[in-house]
């Protein structure tokens, strides 16, 4: 990941690949959807009592190890997020959401 | 975002300011947090007896649903993944991690 231009999803879950993928094969799906839930459990606490830092690390983690799933499957996150919101949203379809308040407020 | 060239998070998360911020900063942090745990939920079942593009759906939202978090703190999450993992593994500091398996199988 070079230092100064911006971060390209498929880019950083290469490198992902590439730091962990024989470790995320042999945990498998279900063990390494456990890591996530601790590290979504460590979201929520920094984003209640924690730093901007702490903050930051734990979106990173928690990016990271679905990341690492998404790697197991063989899924491409980049092309995953284009097909959902490449379009706008995907229920009003607007690139500013219109959906009514009482779908989705 | 452009369909050919890869995903830039730091483009993909200026859109999802401009399709969702209003509404996100309405909800707050906590509101917000529940809509991503309904998703993460999804992003399970998806990966026990969904179909690929199921899958990549709900690995969409759930990344959608964080984004939205990020950007009510104002957190860049290129940065964030940046600062964490662009040096490589943060616990043993490789790009191909070799941090001791009792540790983090």
């Amino acid at each position: 990941m070079n230092a100064i231009e911006p971060l390209c999803l498929r880019d950083f879950q290469q490198s992902m690949r590439a730091m962990y993928l024989e470790k995320d094969l042999a945990r498998g799906v279900d063990g390494t959807f456990m890591w996530l839930m601790e590290e979504v459990g460590e979201l929520a606490a920094a984003l209640r009592e924690g730093s901007l830092d702490d903050q930051m690390g734990e979106f990173a983690d928690v990016i990271a190890w679905l990341t690492t799933i998404a790697n197991i499957r063989g899924i491409d996150l980049s092309e995953a997020l284009r097909r959902k919101y490449g379009s706008g949203c995907p229920g009003c379809r607007h690139l500013v959401c219109c959906c009514p308040d009482e779908g989705k407020p």
